[in-house]
């Protein structure tokens, strides 16, 4: 047996059967970097201050993209969120995005997290890409789960 | 001016208007990675052996989110690529992907390589998360594109 | 405090948490029109009288918006509506368009049953468009909405 | 013959075929409107000083609707815009949205501009209506369009 | 070498690139049957004659998804069609249809109308279903396809 | 009456109310083929041998499009499934393909059963169509479905 959940004994992808859990709240947080130029920096921060616009339009696409994470991943469950956010810090060297969603259901909702973080960067990008083709989206990982038969997961590093 | 393409002079998010550019042929690759433990590297390489699903699988969805970009991120256009592919490599601890994606048109497809390699890598994520919640998805970067007015960029790192 | 649920403290916008509401049945009924000319309204009423194409098309759009939402409306949750129709009716000087969505869940569906009526009105423009361009669309507004911890709402004017 | 366009000689709706038109310019400007309390209006204009969120989401999610316009309207074409965009100005009673659309193709873009406009201000309406259910969204209209066999057209009330 | 297109010479999924393909005008027409009791085809007939719903619905339905079909079908490009119809009619045991779907551009559309008619039977099952789930989906096919470097080929039935 | 559940008594296609019934277990299983040369078999077989592509993607294409009933079919109601998965079977003169659907909630997965073998099986053809345009999708059935008032069917061929 391989260990991998989404891998039946024939070898095939399958989708795991959350049937039989019980319906509990579940939490997953993840978060994700986007690495670029202080001048680039500076622009977003700027073209920022009067109207929020790059970073407003990356939170949105973080959010609506979390709705969308069933479609994407193709053996993730379409799934009733209850709700999902997103949010950015700005640090040394380009930005910090977090994003939280949560659902009462059968399974977690790690890919929510993980998908909203990395479509959120990924606008970022998009709209900053004249300036600086370089950028650089890193470090997208889960930082906590709570909730379902597997519990609380931490990761070590937060 | 903030040099931000998407922001207006109001300081809103807008749509770059493509009509008067040319059709060329345009190219763009990106590349990204997933880091892991060596137990579930060996997981997905052995799953891997008889029936190629996981990185199979990673593929497919980071194909069909390419086709899917002008949905995720607000400001880009629809596009009618002419092709998308996806390449997973096996390195020391983790997976290195590859996209190339191609389009006869009026503007550059680097989102579209870029979504695919998100979304390939968080399939990959999704499904080895079983055995492994702390994988990294890192380094998604851009690294060649071709064609259009501004011509040809390479990453230094490329 | 600005009193709009889907702005934070920090004026970002964001998803109402609904994790702690109870299930409990939702309808919410929305009402809208469109006007258009004594010669455009009769050939949606003769092109209707044998197969009811245009009125038959817009009610199938309208009840397929009612789903998609959570897509398009950037803050709204995904929901697994039990109900959505769509009905139209003749009246002076064009159609009025009613919906109605309903729900066993922890959200109201008054944003579904907007969607509908404003899809479903488009699509009635869309499929007369050729003989009058000057159609407009109008009076779209919420009549009614049961359910949930506010309960009961009416219109004014219904 | 009833000079729906949508509408075969059986009366079937069915898709107009493109296929034989030239690839021209097009535009198309549509407007609506959403009508509100003094004290909601208030809300969003203030709940917009700091962050924009209100507006900036309305927009998004209108330019991001345009692009799903084959979509959700059954006989529209998909098309791969040149442009979209969605602006707000606030009115005596509310706000007034203006969306422009804009292709180099075979067919026009009044639905796009429409659809736009549609979705801007549901998501306005979604955004406000825990402050005030009553706001009621109204003349969505076309205003002009341009190019195509067609040529230019402009409302009357323009 | 397989012969299929669609794998590389490493045994993966791949896209075709049709970068280097000349636009044509490409048309291709799929057939589909459903096989039913008497008395269920008898209902949507009924059910059909006041407003044409059951067909009416599945012909819309058909005709969306052929607009989907790159959405789908993993490998298939997204295409801006220029017309996709849907058409039934009442033979010996149920109902037969067939889906036109044609294109400017760089491949066909066979898949278009092969899922179009797949869509349509499925929406007929859909609607009827609550009669008799027996009914059988049958004789999916493409009947001709014309345009494009490989030119024109038919079904040796048709 | 006509028996049709997806019509009312005026004709009109309808959403059937869900919202009434209670939430209890639901399984689907259909089936469906696709008849083709036996070069095209050995090709997809060969093809298939060293990473399973062909037939790995065609399960993947139709478990997603499982997860799309909603959005496909026009009145099937949006369902967060709890598993769909689909497998396939080298017969005489080509394959078979079989898709079980499950759900905890308030109506049935048929459609999701009969899309995702429908979709599956389109993906077979896509992938093998350079080969063999004459392939036939055949036999698109329900097997089997269990849960609901209605309890336990099952097809006489099963």
């Amino acid at each position: 047996m391989s260990g991998l959940t989404h891998i039946d004994s024939a070898g095939n992808a399958r989708m795991v059967d959350v049937g039989g859990k019980a319906e509990t709240q579940r939490v997953a947080i993840a978060k994700g970097a986007i690495r670029m130029t202080a001048a680039t920096l500076t622009a977003i921060r700027d073209g920022n201050a009067p109207k929020g616009d790059v970073l407003g339009a990356a939170r949105l696409a973080g959010i609506m993209a979390a709705k969308k994470t069933g479609e994407l991943i193709p053996l993730c469950h379409p799934l009733a969120l209850d709700a999902v956010n997103v949010d950015f810090a700005f640090v040394a060297n380009g930005l910090e995005c977090t994003a939280t969603a949560s659902l009462t259901g059968r399974t977690g909702v790690e890919m929510e997290a993980l998908t909203a973080v990395s479509v959120a960067l990924l606008t970022v990008y998009d709209m900053a890409k004249a300036l600086d083709k370089g950028m650089v989206i890193e470090d997208i990982r889960l930082i906590e789960k709570r909730g379902g038969k597997s519990g609380t997961w931490q990761a070590s590093e937060a």
